[in-house]
């Protein structure tokens, strides 16, 4: 038996309730993804993470669609399937083309090489970047 | 006494001095940095290594600054911090101001923690994302 | 084909059964965890992970409450599910009620996220702390 | 040349300088660690790491101590030596001894052993932890 | 909707086709592996990868079971389970023994631990391995 | 101030000073890594964990080479400089090649690449790996 269920819309108390109705809104979007479902098993934790994320994830110098990119970025690196799956989606949603998103997956591969390439050989700082 | 000394540019062979120059003309820079000066103890891999990324981060779907700034959003989520410092240096040379990078770090550090909220949880795959 | 199968009980050899009931006698369950029949693939190896196992998570300065939340929150990070499921039970059986757990996960999440900012900003450690 | 410097007290504009007396107030202490020092650079992200981290790290069902110690068992498998240094300093100063630290240290250790051992083995969820 | 669907052999492009065709040759396999069919979405990676991996996991200084062997490795240290399994295959098909594949495991696992302890302790590199 | 200094061999206790003169035999050295006289902080701990690095290490199916490659490999995964440089050291004692250490390096860093690359592209396991 699971620990936690996800809670469903009309289980919500009031306080989930709002933040549930400002996620669909935001997201135009009908359901309440899982993630959120999850998370109101804690309300603060859920009003607390949403705020957050919206914050974070608005236009600002960099646009929508990078941020999500990135976003998707760091969960391949971390291997988290369900946040690739719905952050792709969220980035296709804004206007990210399907050669955006394979290029993305490119330099966050080469990234991930690299980075274990510069402990293996125990790479110094060059002075020009200290 | 560290196993891999850098390479420097008069020790180098030929095929390593070929990539040297490429290197230093492509980035307009006039000194080889640390990472290919290590690689260069082993030749083929400087040569793989370098046509992969020559060919990843070069201008496509993606603008050079975008993969610049998913480049560096990995090498934090690895602690890379030689990788960190150097891309954020390559990011700023074509073009990335301090707000760019700044609200990349946001978005590295929230998904991070999304990601980890997702495994606590243990939240399944909606079916939209399916 | 996968290459290990668990070992079940009646077909453990006589070291792995003494494990083997060593374990349900502790733990106070009839039914061996899949974690233990597939280490019983490697006697040597069931029998060193259980006695460090037992060794580690004994009551000592620390309640076996807090060590088994500890476990979990390593497992979140680490996005072993196996982990997170078996030991939030085990938690659970000890006596650490849904709220700890859900504090213990908003701990664990926020810390992933300041350890990824701390990379970012490329932090030293300050004076008071060396 | 760093991209981002450390903002000292001084330098600090007047909503990052109500977060750092906060800080300050709050811990007890003198001076604002390096930590939120560098987040200044992001007046935004400094307010939002500090609300969260305040509102998560607060006594409830857990005591602070043993958040403070989930808190560096995370830290340490992240391998963020700043983390796990401050954050060791701050649970030994809400009353944690050298003992609990130590026990934290092997759970965190065989932890991050088992979870490993649990992917090599593809250990499959029994169902009673369903 | 997944965002990418394996390209399976008779909707290969000709260049997709001949990569594919060296493959099956290379590994005397009938059916190319999953991997390969993703990656098609994406001719360039395809090629790139698959030249890279021949190029690093021929025979030289290591043979090829050890160089399998320390892929396996690194693919369960990262939780990856295509990785692992699909490696582990290659690693028994080139002559690794079950012994071999148990051993590689428990050192695979001791490692972890201890790359943590060493991070819990803040251990300084001695002398003689600087 | 740090939490934990190394115990040097003439502040050892007893039990500690026995597993200090085992490491130095085994090992053949004259003076003891920091590794353990960090972990003598703890004798139960070092204890431990000398017992099982040296029954895991010992020669057996795999060749001490190889394991020693194994376990640098996994170290430089983790980003660990000790383990990295330390296991490095021990490998080149036990016989590895300079060419061996590169390969391994190259083996390393690709399945690093490829682990992610799998996690992106959600690739399936194959009916036959199963």
């Amino acid at each position: 038996m699971p620990l936690f269920k996800p809670i469903s819309e009309n289980e919500a108390t009031e306080k989930v309730k709002e933040v549930f109705e400002e996620i669909k809104s935001a997201r135009k979007i009908t359901e309440v993804p899982n993630f959120w479902k999850y998370l109101a098993n804690n309300p603060e934790t859920l009003e607390r993470t949403w705020n957050s994320l919206k914050q974070v994830m608005k236009a600002g110098a960099l646009d929508p669609v990078t941020k999500e990119l990135i976003y998707v970025a760091v969960s391949m690196t971390n291997s988290c399937e369900y946040c690739t799956k719905s952050h792709t989606a969220a980035a296709k949603k804004k206007g990210a083309t399907e050669d955006m998103i394979k290029e993305m997956i490119d330099v966050m591969g080469i990234a991930n090489q690299n980075n274990k390439l510069v402990e293996a050989y125990g790479v110094e700082v060059d002075e020009i970047y200290k």
